[in-house]
């Protein structure tokens, strides 16, 4: 098989077209599928994007990114964990995606591969495959709080193995790995003689619970970041990744070539952003309600939580209450609901067709709605 | 040789931190070695980018780009070529960078080949390599004005080669290829079973010719092109590429990927710089009145221009009369008479130690002490 026929598209893709018809024939859908902010980007990083529109610098940058968000984000990481980065081993990349394109790029050789966890974010195993890898998909489950373990990255290592990714808070579970454990993994990864990938996007976005930087435990671990999550800054395409000293050359030479530069204006914009800790606090604070609202309801519906998420904008629940075949509930769901959520077959393939991913980056009173669309589906679907 | 070893810097970039030194000792060194706009984006462009930043669309676009702005382009190609390219097959990419990237990953295997040009834009190499892909590098001379002919298309391509890629006009030597010419080669490519790929980012920027769109001689040529270059629009990071309906599925599924979207604010400035002809019309004169001093001056100093460069912004000089060792002529030329030109050696080794490149994006007062500051030195050293 070639390797583009490995590159599997987003299933949820072919539900939304499907959304997106129903709306144009004039029914009301529930958007609990998409894994985007629905608020729109801080005022005070729109202002200082306009600034820097007035300023006339829409240069390519140093490859390796503004000096200035450099600098800011290392005094961050300062502020934020405690730990000392220096700007030069913070590059600035075209959203966290272009930091997986860069860091594989720079990493792997051919049929060297990387541990997954199943579920995870879908596209690591493509930029694995796209830089001719091998993703090797581990399944996790409730016990390691859905994320890869010590235990796990020891038994699965195997000849060519160069790196282990963890997603924390995960995308699709929301969870957070244990802090003793990230240690232990961390501790695995350089015994092993390989990198700890941690990504890390999700940061900030936790109720109750306050994610830990991989950098807090080991040096050499590799850092991925970016805006679109936490400063709801998707659009402007804005990441960032944070390598061991050893790394910095061959990554900027990757960088000058594939990406020349991230964007201009979305660079300055992220330095402010970094300022904005009021206004992000307050979809925080709101992504947090629906949460509480959304744990408390779905498993009186038949949604099994087994691990509580104390991060992200996500919940990964079992269904196995209610069907053996997540992707035939969640179109049924569609058509017959008007709610959309995303079947677990888009994160991997262990134990995918129990479960499903609810999105709650989705206003309040949607939410609502859509649990009591569910309800009344669901008490008519088992009557 | 791991892979990630055969990505080679760009060796300018040397060259240029030693400028940026004197420069901080006070020195003013004139640049004729970057391949960057010296002018701002137009002002109509910032005022749309305005507009967007107000309408709180900050949100990821469609993988494949914003369909507002596929659909300005498919009315450009009419307008601008006389063809009619359908809005799906434009795919809005991460700079033209981006389309590189997607491009090399849908069409390579490991190992299979592409044919470049050398010289030509050196990043190309390491996009196939990167890839998985094996450049193939054609020494070219002025006999085809620095471009792949068919004959030599026919003559290298081999089991496994995939594409040909013509930069047209080329970096770095300006020249456009013969019209006739590039509907031989896009006969032959697709003869051979294979694609071409015909980067069309210096559009625009031709004196006293017109470059032909690929499209005007076969459907299903690979066009990439993008705003950083006509348009003045670097730091946007905002291109494109047309491909073939066959290759659409496979494409988009990478962009998902890969990219998730170009930056949404640059699709909104990309869809008004298409109705900016006038802003970008007062920099292609004065482009060409750069071009005409340089073209005039060049040859009385030594520097041998053996085909008339059309396009680009640039100018590629046969330096045997002066030196035969193009590299160390650009370091003695920066650290004695303060110019930064960029040589051979970055655009491939095919006579590469013979050749530099002039880039005349940079105000005629300061090319022209620039030619002064070279004639003075050249004839102190030749005392
Ligand atoms: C876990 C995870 N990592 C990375 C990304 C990529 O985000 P971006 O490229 O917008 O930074 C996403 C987006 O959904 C994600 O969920
Ligand atoms: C021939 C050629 N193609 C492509 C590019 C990439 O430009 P961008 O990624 O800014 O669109 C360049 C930039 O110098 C170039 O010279």
């Amino acid at each position: 098989m070639r390797r583009i026929d490995q590159i599997e598209p987003f299933r949820v893709m072919q539900l939304l077209e499907r959304a997106k018809e129903l709306e144009a024939e004039g029914q009301k859908i529930i958007h609990m599928e998409i894994g985007e902010p629905d608020f729109p980007t801080p005022p005070s990083v729109i202002e200082a994007a306009k600034a820097a529109l007035d300023s006339g610098d829409n240069y390519y940058t140093p490859s390796t990114g503004n000096p200035k968000l450099q600098k800011a984000l290392s005094q961050w990481y300062l502020g934020e964990y405690g730990v000392a980065v220096a700007p030069e081993r913070i590059l600035i990349t075209p959203g966290t995606s272009g930091a997986f394109s860069l860091i594989y790029a720079t990493l792997l050789e051919a049929g060297e591969s990387v541990l997954l966890s199943d579920p995870g974010y879908p596209c690591q195993r493509n930029f694995i495959r796209l830089a001719g890898g091998e993703p090797l998909n581990i399944p996790v489950s409730p016990e390691t709080r859905y994320h890869l373990s010590a235990g796990l990255i020891e038994h699965h290592w195997k000849a060519g193995t160069r790196a282990a990714v963890v997603i924390n808070p995960s995308n699709p579970t929301g969870t957070l790995i244990d802090d003793g454990e990230l240690k232990k993994v961390a501790d695995s990864c350089r015994r092993l003689g390989g990198y700890l990938i941690s990504d890390e996007i999700y940061h900030g976005l936790t109720y109750g619970a306050k994610a830990r930087c991989a950098l807090e435990f080991s040096d050499d671990a590799i850092i991925v970041n970016g805006f679109s999550k936490r400063w709801a800054m998707t659009g402007w395409r804005i990441g960032w990744v944070i390598v061991p000293d050893s790394l910095i050359d061959a990554c900027r030479r990757v960088m000058q070539n594939i990406f020349i530069a991230a964007p201009t204006l979305s660079q300055y914009a992220a330095i402010r952003a970094l300022a904005a800790s009021d206004e992000i606090e307050v979809m925080r604070r709101a992504y947090d309600e629906r949460r509480s609202y959304l744990l408390s309801e779905l498993p009186k519906l038949g949604f099994d939580i087994v691990v509580e998420p104390q991060g992200a904008f996500y919940i990964y629940a079992n269904v196995s209450r209610l069907t053996d075949d997540s992707r035939s509930f969640c179109w049924q769901m569609l058509e017959k609901a008007g709610v959309a959520i995303t079947p677990g077959e888009d994160f991997g393939s262990y134990r995918s067709d129990q479960h499903v991913r609810f999105s709650y980056a989705t206003g309040l009173e949607d939410i609502r709605e859509g649990v009591d669309r569910i309800r009344r589906y669901l008490s008519l679907a088992t009557k």
